[in-house]
């Protein structure tokens, strides 16, 4: 990412956008954006190959499941944000560090943000954020999905058919206990997942935990309305020693169904050293070639899984949550 | 491309669809891409980061240009191509090879074929196919593109406004020459461009050619009233005496528009060797590694790409000859 591209990006967002309606002709990539109904929805029109071809697998392997019926291909997302992902990188001014100041300031009732974007931070981090709404669901639906499907694979593929590939916990008869709290069911029980981040599959052990831990205060957590946590701290799964994400999805109840607010950052960034294992990935990222260049594309190639996985996700969740949430 | 891909394709072909307006859940790949009304249109969701940033130059590069109101960002494609294209390859019977023989069957009434596809043929060569009708255009105004456009490297871009670059001809004042037939200004007259196809830059020498010496019975030709033609055989920019390539584009007049045939292979196929240069094309294509999964990511994305610059060349043909059109 150059400087030249932010300041190209700036300057263009300080253009007047062309009235909405205006003619075809002459358009810029951002009015078009900006004139996009939001509720106007669109379908995926690209996925990689690898996920063309992991679809047809899981479709097998779904076979018989009781919750078969919830395994539906047709993945849509809000115009509106595909088309916001393709402005080019979030200015850096509109992004959120892994610090516990900027942990803090994302749950603050003052805090804007572009609802998505994605940007490269210091230490060639890989940086994506979204917000959004899941209409007719509940933060209890969310935290119901998290202690359920991790139970079986083919659970975690109602999520991104096309994309998601195996999905497991390390103690699985503590994550479905009913009579444990949903923290004790989900903290300090690794969660291993392999999905495909664009073309290229990711494998991952995702450590849930608790929202003080991770550096928010509780107080204020919680009189913001946050009352689904699903954050963690992250690592590949071929090297359980390093640390080298973090991922931040909480959710509260709002008008109209339950918002869902996202953060990942993924690579070598100063703010994650105080967690355990982080201090090693630099050196990590630096040997696989994970340069300011790679962490841009993926970032955008994360940023498209996340809009796809959570609309996908909001699209049968209250229905799969009536069926089965009582398991 | 594994057989057990195609099999399960084929599997997947011969399963009874779901009825349109059938129920969400349930459905499968297939059905959303064949219960997709034909003429629904969807905004692009996916563009590479390297196309995002392309788009910003490009912007500034036409500034000024008696055409910059006809640089449009929006870009949309059938949305039941876009779905059909993520069905995984072609099935190979669906398949045309670059033969005589093959070339002389896409002009035959009786052939039929998939609307558009992908596929990896004989010698890693990736295979594309189109078919589609440009609304309110002729053959005439597609002529009039091949000889109008690469005079100005800001023309081409009009094309495909996030992932054309660079476009120019050996003899550009031959190729403006009006008082020449367009056979006369555009065959034997290389047209070298440099375009992302999916995030990476390809180099092409085009060399345009009349379609009796690739190997079409002019008779049949005519009598199928093709009129316009754009097809040519394509090497590296970087390696003049390599050809790896033939793409056919051949339009025709029909009720409502032009109709446009187009095919692409790019590989080390054993029927292009009747073309002088690609006897080199294996040992070259070796070289850089383009086996049969990258010859199956780059068919994926140069369908993908061709849907999108010709669905776009669509939207701005008929205007923009209107207004350029005796240039």
């Amino acid at each position: 990412m150059s400087d030249g591209t932010l300041a190209r990006r700036s300057l263009l967002k300080s253009l007047p956008l062309l009235a909405a309606g205006a003619a075809m002709m002459g358009s810029t990539s951002e009015s078009v954006a900006a004139e996009t109904p939001e509720n106007e929805r669109a379908p995926v029109t690209y996925l990689p190959v690898s996920a063309q071809k992991q679809f047809f697998s899981n479709k097998e392997a779904i076979k018989g499941k009781a919750y078969e019926s919830f395994f539906n291909p047709k993945l849509e997302v809000p115009t509106a944000d595909a088309l916001a992902l393709q402005l080019g990188p979030l200015d850096k001014a509109d992004c959120l560090t892994p610090s516990v100041a900027d942990l803090n300031r994302l749950i603050d009732p003052a805090y804007k943000s572009p609802k998505q974007g994605y940007a490269v931070l210091e230490g060639s981090t890989a940086y994506v954020q979204n917000r959004m709404v899941f209409p007719g669901a509940t933060a209890e639906m969310l935290r119901w999905w998290f202690t359920w499907h991790p139970i079986e694979r083919e659970r975690y593929m109602l999520w991104f058919p096309q994309a998601h590939i195996e999905n497991s916990v390390k103690d699985p008869a503590r994550l479905a206990n009913k009579n444990l709290s949903y923290e004790d069911r989900i903290y300090d029980n690794p969660n291993y997942v392999k999905e495909l981040v664009g073309p290229a599959p990711m494998e991952l052990l995702i450590r849930f935990t608790d929202p003080a831990k991770l550096g928010f205060d509780a107080g204020a957590f919680k009189r913001a309305g946050f009352t689904a946590n699903a954050s963690g701290i992250v690592g590949p799964a071929q090297a359980t020693d390093v640390i080298n994400s973090m991922m931040i999805h909480i959710g509260r109840d709002v008008d109209g169904g339950m918002e869902l607010v996202s953060r990942y950052w993924i690579g070598a960034h100063p703010e994650l050293r105080r967690f355990a294992g982080a201090e090693k990935a630099a050196g990590m990222m630096q040997k696989v070639g994970f340069n300011d260049q790679v962490a841009e594309m993926t970032a955008y190639e994360l940023a498209v899984h996340d809009m796809i996985e959570f609309n996908h996700l909001a699209s049968i969740l209250p229905a799969l949550y009536e069926r089965f949430g009582q398991e």
